[in-house]
Order: structure tokens, then C-alpha cells, then sequence
């Protein structure tokens, strides 16, 4: 039986027993992680920028992803909660690349110093003028800019929350005597390790603080401390000047106590009663109990106790794009879990004095001004050298994951990561970057490395990281929801059922087009083949002739009926493209035609035998009756070099990160199966030859992209009047959002002789027009989005 | 090369043999007919009824199957147009099914001549007082009632509308020199038919008259010339009493010469502007040239020329249910081609003059007035035997279908069916009439066959004929609609998707339950259990607990968690029943368990494996918010009578013409398959057991009416708890139609304890409701087709 769990009597190895003992142990390195991270806005010089906060983002108090701090060109990224770390990690990098490729000429500045501000005057406070509530966020923000001055106010930094799996915390607690409640159980956890993480913390500071140096421009009270770096000045041995007296702190060091709740509540009431700061939220303590009601912080934690923790001490990590190395989140984490489980010396010292707070502080100050001496840290009993404890703590990091047996290999790694920095100072960020400043300058790095990850966003912007299994579609509509703070869920990843929420709007969607604009019977209509060409044809559009055939007997009899014309065979429901034969030319005998006719209808259904058109395939991609996007559709192909072979032609070609498999990529890599071998032979060719430069050799005879064909975005050289034949059939076939499928003959032509609608699909991708092979992208997310009433 | 083809000169032979050498001949056997047939309502003393037209079949000028004629009481029923005889006949008996059983205490009057009429009085004049445009057909009828008095103007009959090919008629003309239009080449086809068949028209009066004697209280002219028979007046030797002077006639016998086209229009104008008719459609022939436009019938036969023939020499068989034998239809129009291809004998004689129409008129006259003496037939080079004559014609029609390869041998029969009432005079009609009104009576012998042909409407009034390949379901729908005047169209026939329309509202539905009502991702919501059951959940609707497996490995390694309990292993995707392995006990092992995970996977996507619930199964018919029917699902089952085995009791149970195979009735035939064999074999029992007297020995472990389960109707006895608690399931998975299926283990505690939601269906059937095994039927196609804003 667990006794006094929240309290401190118990060793860290004993408690440790018991939650193995329990079965728990699994569940302790469960847990809910969100992150908020700040960036200030930079131009191409590295100069704060004066423009607004882009639109595209919507309203600063709306999107829950993408809003603004202090400063109107202060970008803040805030993830939801997920239950892994490396969720959190890619939804923040997901982020990242959804702003930064949006910026015009403007960067996410890396660092928690800001860039270079010709004076105070060109730092805006944030514009809420247009918002609902956004008077009291601006007179907030005017406080502040009164107490603390605006320029450390756009210092930025990263918040990481953090709570215990929930059901951790219960199944803990009932091993406990129970003597108090759950809630009283669950507010103990949170403020032992909040107690322990204050005490500790100079460690996260040494290990993670990035801001070792501050352009000449911030402010002038701080040069006089530090050493001239190039544009920059610089603590000679420190780690992060955010963390010291120049750094994002409260007028004077306040103590508010947290043995218990009450303790803290009445702390911080007594600070605002003394006019010491206006509100909770001025309290800058290196972690913040949080509620569910954050914005009645207070009244919330005594109404409903603690919900989790916000750690408030990460620099921004100029090293990685996110900001936020991902073993560094793992360590976090595991820190965490070891301030929960450390053991106390005795009850007595657990508790926290105001001498244990200013111990603490004093702590984190020498680390961040001067962490690189040989330094020695405070403890109640004395000081201790920082290395030598530095590595107690490692220690005892490294033998909670001793216990387990699957640990996740991150949480060894991270602490092998952070070893190599204890060990070797000059693997710190901070040494680092005071290096890098070196050899070119504070802005020049910065700058060079926001381009550098600006890069990467855009290069690799088609996907969502984290949401990679899910079809390329479903990704594309997510980004342009959360690009417009648009909350959302996944319902059923593998289904890709996803629900949007915003100011009350619910919609569920799936693979991105098959939505509540629809109907049910439209989808049956698209179904069959039959009932949709009916349809379309009674409006006028030119639709390909055919027969269907409801038995193998019926479509062998018809043979004659088709014999010397070019057909395709093909099942009546929709179905990717299997069971499909074309016959181009007229040359195929009734076996041919016989094998056809049974390979369409091993889907089950009636099949159609329709003419075959030859001409260029379109896509054209139909939402609110009008034509959003047209795709040329290409079959697989590859273009000759005189030097490779077909088969390495292809290789290379699947090389492009933008192919993969599976809809999970703009375009599909080309497998080299039967039907290309079949298809080469035909044209007197093998996988073997090596076609002249620029020759240019197809592998198939469908266009289909999903095959690996190339989409070419042809939407503004396709006549209006396919375009407008394309927007009506939609509307026969009684769709919102479809893909219709048309063959062209002739471009030139405007006539029902020179096009013939092949089908509608009711679900048609929009990758394909997002990321087409060649041509502009079209953003056909964004349009379905607004459709849906966001 | 055809020569004058639309003219005279061509003998019968030579022109099939030019049809039969250009690949014609099937197309001449090709045609559309449409059938109209006028019915008077009589109680069940035989009177006539005053009631109204039922308000049930909507607008008398509004529905174009069932409307009125003449009179308040005389329901007239019209078929669309179709392309076979035998889907027009059932068409006219599904007419004649949907308004007889809907009639209260009243019959459909099988017989030319009217019922009992106390006085000339109780016949009302149709009221369309309520109708748009029903002052016009008031004003017209009193004009009637005027003229020809109330009496004769309820005669009713059959009009047979009849085209041909059109594909024929423009193939047939390109053999021609094509010295006149196809226009004129049309109206030529039709006029030489139209000359035939009037002059032939006497033999169809013999043959096909089946109104032979009059009620005595039927006009008292009439009487002098009858004889009493009973309580009728007969035509001692006559066929048709409709076809002679005190039928359906004009007052005077009036000439319209049909030699052209405008012979004809100048010939009804002139008998207008004369006075002696008001209108077009007074002109009483036996015989009608038809157009695109028949309200404006002789502007619209100029401007687009002749469309179809009007056949009205047709009496009400009251020997056959739809008052038209098939066999007579068939006959009909063989005829019909036979008076298109029948040579003239010379140019000069093809030409009618009217002499040649008033001997065709005196031909009919006397046929039907003593066809069954020796007659002698006029022609126009003297009189002729008229059993030779008819022999002739039948020869000639032989002729016809001897030239063919495969012709459809229902003609060949209707040959055979007319040389016997021919050959045997007491086989027609008229002669077996008078010998059952010798038997019984008049008024006796027609009710009892209205009675016995609405005992049969009764017994299978649940299936469309023309239409049993389709789902029961849409069958059902089809026939709400058409009781509406909602007109319909079958897209697809095989996919079970019908287009309804009225006042220029259209809807298309698949299977009666796939509407427009829903959206498109509703259906999908519902078909992922897992995105369904997060839904329910979130809206406090209990469901069954479970977890969802994306991979076997994944599901296997649960199986300690399941252990031990009963559990349901299914796919995640609704599949009819496909995939489900129930373990109701938890005496499962972990192979048992690992099969159906396996089974469930055949299936494709993810799997749930669920808490199975014991209790019974009910399935909520949803619609608009509401619980529209609550079905209690059976599994399949006999009961025992002591003296039957299993097998026999099985084999009797599915005798029932409710059940039958693939959802084309109420109720499935139960298969004695594996399952039911494996089943009976845990319970100690086989096929070849004798169960007890009233012992019910169940078949299966699933309730599906799908696999022969009986459906017991609750919808009054469920508590409104769990009714309410179907209405919100719906709501949450946001569908307007669905079906809940619910396992209720306490009907009487209403509480979350006492129910569980299984599954939404998103394709839910109709049929189960409306004609369940137990219990009332549901109307729930009605509600559907109100909800469809119809």
C-alpha cells in the first residue's frame, strides 16, 4: 500500500516499486504535452517587421493555432493537447511551416533576443481593435508596456503544459489510505513536482537556454554588463539572458509559496492586492499551475484544483526548426516524472521557504549569466559544484527508466544528449551560437537560419507532419483549417473522418471532399455510371456512348455490336480504375473482348462497354457549380537521357519526394509491374533500352495518377466553355464537389463534337490540384472550406 | 429499294420480305403501349356509390395513373407508356391493386355495362370544383350529360395506345426514295394502319366484346331490342352491347375520311363547325390519330404530325383482373402490325371513301349486335362469311409471324387463343357472360368477380409487378408514389435507384431510403461504427462498449482484455450481417478468438470487437427526428406441431409467399445452411428431430430478417424512452432516415442500464415495417414520400 504518495517521506526508488508493483508504470510516462511558442517577425535584413498580422489567419482571438503575443508582429503557435511528445513536436513543426510559407518576405526570427529594432517605436502592440474582447487584451498589453517597457516584453520564449495521464492519477491514488480526496491527491502531485521543478531548474536553464547574446539594439542597460560580440552583445560564459536580470522577469524576485493550493492562491491575491502586478498572468514564475478556466485562473484552481503545469523557462533553440529540439521534449518530460518522484529529505525540508524560493532564483540567475565558469549552486545545506550535481540528477533520471522494461528509447537517448552537454560544454546551444555569432553575425545567423528553415517548409509543405497515414487530401484540408483556426479532431484516422469546429460550426468531413454539401443520393447517382451519364446527357452534355450489360451473356452476345470499334470495358460502379480494359485501336478479337468482359465483372456489378474517345484526359475539379481547378493527366512516363535505362529513368523519377505511395503524396512513384512490361513490348520496347534524350517513353495506357501518371494544372489555358460543360454536369448529376472526368479531342473546338464526360467521381482528390507535376498550384482546400460555412 | 412504302401498292409478303432482308423485322415487333381502362365504383350490393374520388390518390387532374372520367365514381386508370405488352399489363394491375385495396367497402366494377342504377340521378358528374383548370372539365361533361345523356357516358372500356418503333419507322424510311419527309412518311404509316383497323375493327369486336347484356335498370330503349335475362337485358346473339347503338356512340354516324392527314383534320373541323361535336375528343372512333400536344390535338397533328393510335374498341374483360387478358394484348397488337403491312388491292381501293366506312361501320355494328349468328360481313365487293373472313385475317397474321426466327411465342399463342373462340363460339367472352349471368345474376357474377380479384390484390398487394426484380423496398416506395400521382422512372433497375417527379419536383432515391434528405457524410458517419458510436456517445446515448483494430496483430494481442467475456467480433464497416462472430457465453478460447478476428478482417477495414449484450433485438425505423416503427427481430425459428421434423417445419414456414429470397419479399426463406446445422447441434438437436407441439426451436444466433428471422411490429408497445433514445441517435450521427438497432435487456426500466445502441443503418429497409411478420404494417413509404416534399 502507497502511503502519503503526494507528500515526501518516501524515496524516489520506493515509490518507484510501487508503481511498477502496481502495474502503473506504463502509465506514469503517459501523459497530455501542448506547447506555446513565441516568434517575432522579421524582415530580409533581420529588422522587426511594422506589417499586420496576416488575415489569412483570421481573427488574433479566434484561431486557437495562430495568434499573436505582445507585439502585433509577435507570432504565437499554440499546438492542442496530444498525448505523445513527437505529436506536439510535429504539430508544432506544422505550424511553423503553415506560417512561415505564408509570410511575404518575412521570416520567423529563431531566437528568444530580438532582431534588430531601429528604436522602441517601431515595436507595435498588438492590434485587437477589430476583435471581440479585444479591448481588455490591448489595455493589458499597454500595462505591461508602461511596467516593463516594450522591448522585454517581445523577448520570446516556449511554453510547454504538461499533465499526468488521468488515469495514472486515479489508479495511484487508490492505492493511497485515501484519507483525502482524489482532487486534494491530484493537487499534491502537481505541486510536489512543481516545487521540485522550481528548485531543479537551473539544469533545464544550463541544458536548453539559447540566448546567449542580444543585438546591440536591445536594450541599452544591458550592454554595459556583457561583451561586444560582433552586431551583438554577448554574457561571455552565460546560457540565456531571457533568464536573467535583462530577461523576461517581474519588477523584483516575489515568493509565492507552494506547499499547498491555499498557499499559492493567497500568494499570488496578496501580490495583486499590493498592486505589484494587475492580474495572475503578471506573475512571470519559471512553471504556473493552470486550471480548466485560465482565463479566471484563480476562482478555477480553488473551484476545481490543478489541471497541469505550464513550464515557462524554454529559449527558443535557433538549431531547430521547431525551436524545440525534439530530445529536449523528451528530457522534459522525464524531468518531469523525476520532480513527481524525487524524494524529499525529510517532510520538513519539502516544504518550500521563501529562502528555498530565493535559493532557487539564485540558482537559475548564475546559470543563465554565467552557467559556462566552474559554478557552484545553492542548496539549503551549502553550495555544490553544478557538474557534479548536475549528473546526480542524471542519475537518478536514468534509473526511473531503469525500471521499466519497453521504455521508449527517446528518454535514453535525451539522456546521452544531454550528457554530451554537461560533459562538453561546447555542445550547449549557448556556446554554440556564441561561436556561430562569431563567425558571421547575430542577425546574419539568425537571418541565414530562418531562410534555411523556410526552405525546408516549403519544399515539404504538402504534408502534414503527424498525419502522414493519412491520404494527402485529408492533410491538405486539415492545414488550410488550421491556417484559419479552425479547430479540429480526427474521428477515424484510417477512414480519414475528420470533425471542424469554429464559433459553434460543426462539419465532418471525409478524405476531404465528401461533406454535408452533398447529398447521399448524389453519391449514388456518381456511383453508377449508368444513372449519371443518363443524367448528364439529358442536360446536353456529351457523354461517351455505351451499353451496360447486367450479365456476362448479354455484353459476350453484344460483341458484334462493338467489333472494329475502339471501346473500354469497364464495371458500372466506380472502383480506381480496376477492372478496366481499353481497347484503342479496332484490332482485338472477341477473345480479347471475352477476357475484358469477365475482368469487369469480377467487381461484382453491371458493366458498361462504352466508346472509346481518343483525345487528352482532364480532370476538372467541380465545387459550388463552377470549375475550381483542370488537370491534364498524363500517363506514366519518363523522359530519355541517352544515358540511363527505362528502369533507372523510372528510379529517378520516384526519386522526387513529391511521389510516394498510396495517396499520401502529390504524385505516386511508378512500380514497374506486368502491365508496363506488357505495355513496352507493345511498342517494341524493354525496361532495358535506354531511350534517346528527350525522348519521351509512356509505360501506360491510363492516365490515372494514382498509376503514377503526371497531373499538369491546366486551369487557365482549358476554354471556358469545357469548364462551364464540366460545372453542368456536375449540377445534372446534382453534386456540390466533384470530379469530372473529360476527354478532349480538340481544345479549338468549342462544339459537343470535340469533348466527350467519361464520368463524375464523387470523390475526387484535391492533392492533385494542390501539388500538381507541373503548373500552378491550386488551393482547392481553401474553397471547400469556405463552402462549408467557416 | 422499298417503294411507296406508306401507300398501297406493296403486297403483304413483299414488303416483310424487304423488312426482313434490311434486319427490320424484330424492330417491327418493337413498339410502346400505354393503356388507359375507366372502371366504375359500386358498394357491395352492386349499386353504384356516391361516395368521392378518395382523397388518397391526391388531384384528380394531378395524378397521371389514377384519376376520373365522366363521373364522380368512374375511376380511370392510365399506365405510362412501356416497351413490352407484359410490363403494361402489370403496370394496369398494380394500377388496379393500389386503388382497390385502398377503396373502403367498395369494388372495382369489372364490366363494360354499368351496375345497379336506381336512377339516372345517382350518377354525379366528376366534381374538379377543387381542381386548377377543373371548370373546363366540368363544363365539358355537362355538355356530355346534355347530348348522350348520364347513362351512356358511364360505359366504360379500354383504350389501347399504340406507336411503333421509332427507330423502325426512320429505318424503314431511308429504304424508301425518300420523295416525301419523314414527317409525311410517319402519318402515312399511321393513316394506312388506322384505315385497316377500322375496317377490320369487327373482327376485334368479336373476339375482345365482353359486353354482351345491360343491368335492367339500364336504358329503357335499349330494353325493347334485348332479352331479359335475370336481372340484365342481353343481347341474345351480341358480343358487345358498347359497340352497338345503345353503346358508346356518336348521335349520328359521322365520315372523317383518313386517306391524309389533312382529309382527316379538315373532316373533324368541318363536323365542328357544323356543331355536331364541340370538340376533338367527341368524336367517338373506333380508332384515333394521336399528337405530341392531344389538348390542342389538331393543331398539334399539324404541326408535328402523328404520334400514336388510339384503340378504343376494347371492352372491360371481366374475366381477367386487369379487365385486358394479356393474350388479347398480344393479339391486339400483332393486329396491329398485320393492318400495316395488309395489302390493298389496288391504289384506287387503298383509298377509303365512305362507303368503305359505313359498310367497316355496319360490319362492327352487326358483330357486336349477333356476332354469334351466321354472319355475313359486308366488303366492298359484297358480303362475306365472316368465320372465313376472320380465318383469312388470322391466316394472314400467321403469315406475319411465320417470317421471323425468334419470335416471341406469346404471339403464336394469342393465334391459337382466338381460332378457339373463332372455331368454339361459347370461348368468347360474350358467350361465357350469358351463361354466368344465366347462373347467378348480373349484379351477382360481377361482384363476385370484383370481390375475388380484390381477395387476390389483397394476398399480394406487398410486391409492384413489372418490378419483383427490384428490392421490396423501392417496390413499396414506387407504389406510395404512384398512389400519389407521383410519376416515376427507373434509372437503375438493378441498383434499385427511381426518379419520382411532380409539379415539377424532382427526387431520385436508391433502395426507398437513400434520399437527397441525407448528406453525404452522414452515410459515411454511419458507416465507420467507430466515428457513430463517438458521436452517440458524446450525445449521452449508451452504446455498446468495444475497441476498434487496425491490424490483426493488434486485435489478437487484446484478447486478454476480452477474455472471459461475451463479446461480438465484427468488421468496422457495415456489411449485411458479413464478417460477425458472436461469443455469447464466455466460455470462448483464445483460437475461437483469433477465427473471428480473422472472419472479421475478410471484410477489409478495421474491426470492433464489442461487449455482447444480452437482451432483444430491436431495430428503430427512423426518419425526420421521430421513430417512425419499432420492429422486435427474431432469429430464425419453427414451431413445433408434434408431427413435423425440423426440416418439414422449415420447408412449411417458407412456403408462405411472404417469403422469398434477396429481399424481393416481406420475409426470407430460411436456409438450412452450416450454421443452422452447427446451431441445432449445441443445442443437442438436428434437421430430423420432431419438436413437441407449440415448442419453438431457433435456427441461428443472429435476429437478421436477412437470414430468415421473423419481425414482430412493437412501434405501440416500446415506451417512448427508448424510442426518444433512437430519434437522438439518429440526430447525433446527424441522418434524417436510419435505422438503430437496439438490444433492450428491460423494456420496463428506463434508464441508461437497460438498453444499448448496436449500430445506426444508414440503408435502413422499408419492407420489414410495412409488412412484418406480427403485428401491424407501418406506412412508412408515405412518410418518406412527405418528407421528400412531395
Amino acid at each position: 500500500m502507497l502511503t502519503k504518495y503526494s507528500g515526501c517521506t518516501l524515496g524516489c526508488d520506493k515509490f518507484l516499486n510501487e508503481i511498477k508493483n502496481h502495474g502503473l508504470y506504463s502509465l506514469l510516462f503517459q501523459g497530455n504535452f501542448g506547447i506555446e511558442r513565441e516568434n517575432l517577425r522579421v524582415d530580409s535584413q533581420g529588422k522587426l517587421t511594422k506589417t499586420k498580422h496576416p488575415g489569412i489567419f483570421g481573427g488574433k482571438l479566434d484561431n486557437p493555432y495562430i495568434t499573436v503575443d505582445f507585439a502585433e508582429s509577435q507570432i504565437e503557435l499554440v499546438t492542442p493537447v496530444f498525448q505523445k511528445i513527437k505529436s506536439v513536436h510535429s504539430f508544432l513543426e506544422n505550424l511553423h511551416d503553415i506560417v512561415s510559407v505564408e509570410l511575404k518576405d518575412e521570416y520567423l526570427w529563431p531566437q528568444s533576443t530580438p532582431p534588430y529594432l531601429k528604436s522602441e517605436n517601431d515595436i507595435k502592440i498588438a492590434d485587437f481593435s477589430k476583435e471581440k474582447a479585444g479591448i481588455e487584451a490591448m489595455e493589458y498589453r499597454k500595462h505591461l508596456q508602461n511596467i516593463y517597457g516594450k522591448k522585454k516584453q517581445i523577448l520570446s520564449g516556449i511554453h510547454f503544459n504538461f499533465s499526468f495521464n488521468e488515469n495514472f492519477l486515479r489508479k495511484s491514488y487508490e492505492l493511497t489510505k485515501q484519507k483525502q480526496t482524489y482532487g486534494e491527491f491530484k493537487n499534491g502531485v502537481y505541486l510536489k513536482t512543481a516545487r521540485n521543478y522550481t528548485k531543479y531548474r537551473w539544469l533545464i536553464v544550463y541544458l536548453l537556454g539559447a540566448s546567449p547574446a542580444a543585438h546591440k539594439s536591445y536594450l541599452n542597460e544591458c550592454k554595459a554588463n556583457f561583451e561586444k560580440l560582433n552586431d551583438s552583445y554577448s554574457l561571455k560564459y552565460g546560457v540565456s539572458l531571457r533568464h536573467t536580470a535583462c530577461g523576461y522577469k517581474n519588477k523584483e524576485e516575489f515568493f509565492v509559496p507552494m506547499n499547498s493550493l491555499e498557499n499559492y492562491i493567497d500568494g499570488i491575491k496578496k501580490l495583486i492586492s499590493e498592486n505589484k502586478i494587475i492580474d495572475a498572468r503578471e506573475y512571470y514564475s519559471p512553471i504556473r499551475l493552470k486550471g480548466k478556466d485560465n482565463k479566471n485562473l484563480l476562482d478555477s484552481l480553488e473551484k476545481d484544483g490543478i489541471q497541469y503545469l505550464e513550464i515557462r523557462t524554454i529559449d527558443l533553440n535557433p538549431y531547430d526548426k521547431t525551436g524545440f529540439d525534439c530530445r529536449d521534449m523528451y528530457f522534459l518530460h522525464l524531468f518531469l516524472i523525476f520532480c513527481l518522484l524525487k524524494k524529499c529529505d525529510g517532510k520538513k525540508d519539502c516544504i518550500f521557504f521563501e529562502e528555498d524560493s530565493i535559493n532557487a532564483n539564485l540558482n537559475q540567475e548564475v546559470v543563465a549569466a554565467s552557467g559556462h565558469t566552474r559554478l557552484r549552486i545553492m542548496d539549503k545545506n551549502g553550495d555544490k559544484d553544478a557538474e557534479v550535481w548536475a549528473n546526480e540528477i542524471l542519475n537518478e533520471m536514468e534509473f526511473i527508466i531503469s525500471a521499466g522494461d519497453n521504455i521508449n528509447e527517446n528518454y535514453t537517448e535525451s539522456i546521452k544528449f544531454q550528457r554530451k552537454k554537461i560533459k562538453y560544454p561546447e555542445n550547449t546551444y549557448s556556446c554554440r551560437l556564441i561561436q556561430d555569432i562569431k563567425k558571421s553575425s547575430f542577425i546574419k545567423f539568425h537571418l541565414q537560419k530562418a531562410q534555411e528553415y523556410l526552405n525546408i517548409s516549403r519544399k515539404y509543405q504538402f504534408s502534414l507532419k503527424g498525419y502522414t497515414d493519412m491520404e494527402l487530401s485529408t492533410q491538405i484540408l486539415i492545414k488550410a483549417a488550421i491556417k484559419r483556426g479552425i479547430s479540429f479532431e480526427v474521428l477515424d484516422r484510417k477512414d480519414n473522418i475528420v470533425r471542424f469546429k469554429k464559433h459553434g460550426r460543426i462539419e465532418i468531413v471525409r478524405q476531404a471532399t465528401k461533406t454535408s454539401l452533398d447529398t447521399y443520393i448524389s453519391f449514388e447517382v456518381m456511383n453508377s455510371k449508368l444513372v449519371s451519364k443518363l443524367l448528364m446527357s439529358e442536360k446536353g452534355i456529351k457523354v461517351a456512348g455505351g451499353e451496360v450489360f447486367y450479365s456476362k451473356r448479354q455484353a459476350l452476345e453484344a460483341y458484334e455490336r462493338f467489333a472494329g470499334k475502339p471501346v473500354v470495358v469497364k464495371p458500372n460502379s466506380e472502383n480506381f480504375g480496376i477492372g478496366i480494359t481499353i481497347f484503342k485501336n479496332s484490332d482485338y478479337i472477341e477473345d480479347d473482348y471475352r477476357k475484358a468482359v469477365e475482368y469487369a465483372f469480377r467487381s461484382g456489378g453491371p458493366i458498361l462497354v462504352e466508346d472509346f474517345i481518343s483525345g487528352e484526359e482532364y480532370r476538372f475539379f467541380v465545387i459550388d457549380s463552377k470549375t475550381a481547378a483542370v488537370l491534364k493527366r498524363i500517363p506514366a512516363n519518363v523522359t530519355g537521357d541517352g544515358k540511363h535505362m527505362i528502369s533507372e529513368l523510372v528510379e529517378i523519377k520516384n526519386n522526387d519526394p513529391l511521389r510516394g505511395k498510396g495517396y499520401r503524396t502529390p504524385l505516386e512513384k511508378i512500380e514497374i509491374d506486368e502491365a508496363v512490361k506488357l505495355y513496352l513490348a507493345l511498342q517494341d520496347k524493354s525496361i532495358d533500352d535506354i531511350p534517346e534524350k528527350n525522348k519521351i517513353v509512356y509505360l501506360r495506357k491510363n492516365s490515372n495518377i494514382s498509376t503514377g501518371g503526371d497531373s499538369i494544372d491546366c486551369t487557365d489555358s482549358v476554354p471556358e466553355y469545357f469548364k462551364n460543360k464540366a460545372a453542368s454536369a456536375a449540377e445534372a448529376v446534382g453534386t456540390e464537389i466533384c470530379g469530372i472526368d473529360m476527354i478532349i479531342y480538340d481544345l479549338e473546338r468549342r462544339s459537343s463534337e470535340s469533348y466527350a464526360v467519361i464520368e463524375a467521381n464523387y470523390n475526387p482528390a484535391i492533392h492533385i490540384h494542390t501539388y500538381p507535376y507541373q503548373g500552378r498550384n491550386r488551393n482547392i482546400a481553401d474553397i471547400i472550406i469556405n463552402k462549408l460555412g467557416f
